[in-house]
């Protein structure tokens, strides 16, 4: 892993969560993207070499929709950044790390993503992602 | 804020959650500290600028014993470095976050923290923190 990329935080309401955040950190986000694939809205702060992104449910089955309706509000994921996904998927699973998806997906913030499963990583939803080079 | 100084999990078992750290991240914990005032052992891994910070209760009162009898393992606490804790935190008592303690305590890894309640922070239990220089 070469770093912390961001850490995803499960919001109700973005704009009220994006004023929140800015009070916490003390700037503004920087940036909001809607990911239709996940039914999720986005918004991104900087912090340091790390992103706050945070995470607003679109429909009633985006994931983040049943993880508020689960366990409420606040820390969904952490995702570190990796070179190779492939490399890095395949070595995850060499050591028995349970993937979420075969094959990367494509996630906010123009990168390929895959998670591992929690009841592998000590309850930690973990994301590998890697930045497509365009 | 700073810097995202580090991201603290709490775990049932230390020795075990070292082994599989070290698997998730790449490279071993570089230290290991007992807390005793807040009754947990510490283990810190280095991933770029931050740290994670694995949490084991040593006696059943410890807000790690309690937090995974009620949550099970997974992210305790996100901490932000500051410069000047008692500035940071008259500064997040005024705009409406509530303070866990109202005097700096002592923490691992030689720092003053504060934690902010994490009803009102959208469910992230937050702490500042201040390096002791000594």
């Amino acid at each position: 892993m070469e770093k912390l990329e961001h850490i995803g935080i499960a919001v109700k309401d973005l704009a009220v969560s994006n004023q929140l955040f800015e009070k916490i950190l003390g700037a503004p986000h920087y940036k909001i993207e809607e990911v239709t694939s996940e039914h999720v809205n986005t918004s991104f702060f900087k912090i340091g070499e790390t992103k706050i992104e945070l995470l607003e449910a679109t429909h009633p089955d985006s994931a983040i929709a049943k993880f508020i309706e689960k366990k409420g509000e606040g820390i969904h994921h952490l995702a570190f950044e990796v070179s190779d996904i492939h490399e890095a998927m395949q070595r995850m699973e060499e050591q028995g790390f349970t993937l979420l998806n075969k094959t990367p997906k494509r996630g906010a913030d123009n990168k390929l993503i895959c998670f591992l499963h929690p009841k592998t990583t000590n309850g930690v939803l973990i994301e590998l992602c890697q930045s497509i080079e365009e």
